[in-house]
């Protein structure tokens, strides 16, 4: 069966996120006030073949650990996509 | 009171997605098969001070759609942290 996943690859905490810093330094110039704490990561969709839930939210998760983020630095959560 | 939103912006259908097609690309060699349909996007989370949910998510979408992704060819969709 087809499964259609997502990944949400995020800075760990405490990881310095300059992407975020830079946007949140520069919203209030642009007239946003009252943001804090901005986080930037990556975001991935794709189709994987597997018998069940299970072992599709298993290979995902696998190949996101090992080709899509950089575990060091990164976490990658893995769902199926409703 | 501040409400924690997290941002997913993805490429419009029918925009080309070099990234994703790369990684799809690449998979079969590093033992991943079946997989199809990559997409590749960004994801934010941050916090904003608002007076209820409602007016927190207006606020995010209208910040999402002005600097966070080209509407051209992204869709930013906000949602609130659970």
């Amino acid at each position: 069966m087809n499964y259609s996943v997502i990944v949400e690859v995020t800075l760990r905490p405490g990881i310095a996120d300059p992407e975020g810093a830079t946007i949140e330094r520069a919203l209030p110039a642009l007239g946003f006030s009252g943001v804090r704490a901005v986080r930037a990561g990556k975001l991935f969709r794709f189709d994987i073949e597997a018998l069940d839930a299970e072992s599709a939210l298993a290979s995902a998760q696998s190949l996101s650990d090992r080709l899509l983020s950089n575990p060091v630095i990164e976490d990658a959560a893995v769902r199926l996509e409703e």
